[in-house]
């Protein structure tokens, strides 16, 4: 079992936390963490095939912009939230902000 | 000659513009005209070959980051700071303020 690997707090990367961000799953996953609640892949992305959503997680955890962990057999997520407003102070909240005032939902295409 | 197109202030999406965002040199392209300066590609870019530097200031363009106008035969630049902080209130200057207090320079890689 590969082991879940993150960039530690001083190791986050402005180029790569937007390089993450830039996606419409990648968002509705960030979207869905927001509250601070820890969910499964596929609690949040039910519709998507679990070799596609486990890319965008994987996109996620190896830019610092999420933390998973393994419960048995299944992988719990959580947003970095406290490591991302230190490192990059504003920028989490304005892109939930955009995310959350974007007319149109984001088109999920897998 | 082509003309240079731009999207609308409610045509900017979220994603194209994280993602115009998401690499080193356009940082640096971002960061060079954020005080509000009209600059030409290779006032910025100097080192870095006139395809690569064009196809990056293309990239910003479209996604809405910037706004071009030919002037005989250059082209300026500046970024579209009004239009970036209506749509997406904060996200600019975090970006910002991200590259300002990166500790090492961004590596250009051409």
């Amino acid at each position: 079992m590969k082991p879940l690997t993150h960039p530690r707090c001083d190791e986050l990367c402005i180029e790569a936390v937007l390089g993450a961000m830039a996606n419409p799953i990648r968002l509705r996953i960030i979207e869905r963490l927001a509250n601070g609640e820890e969910l499964t892949c596929s609690t949040v992305l039910p519709e998507v095939s679990p070799s596609t959503a486990s890319r965008h997680w994987q996109v996620l955890r190896e830019a610092g912009v999420l933390f998973a962990r393994r419960e048995g057999r299944i992988i719990l997520h959580h947003l970095r939230r406290d490591d991302l407003d230190a490192r990059f102070p504003g920028l989490l909240d304005s892109v939930l902000r955009a995310v959350r005032t974007t007319p149109d939902p984001h088109p999920i295409t897998t």
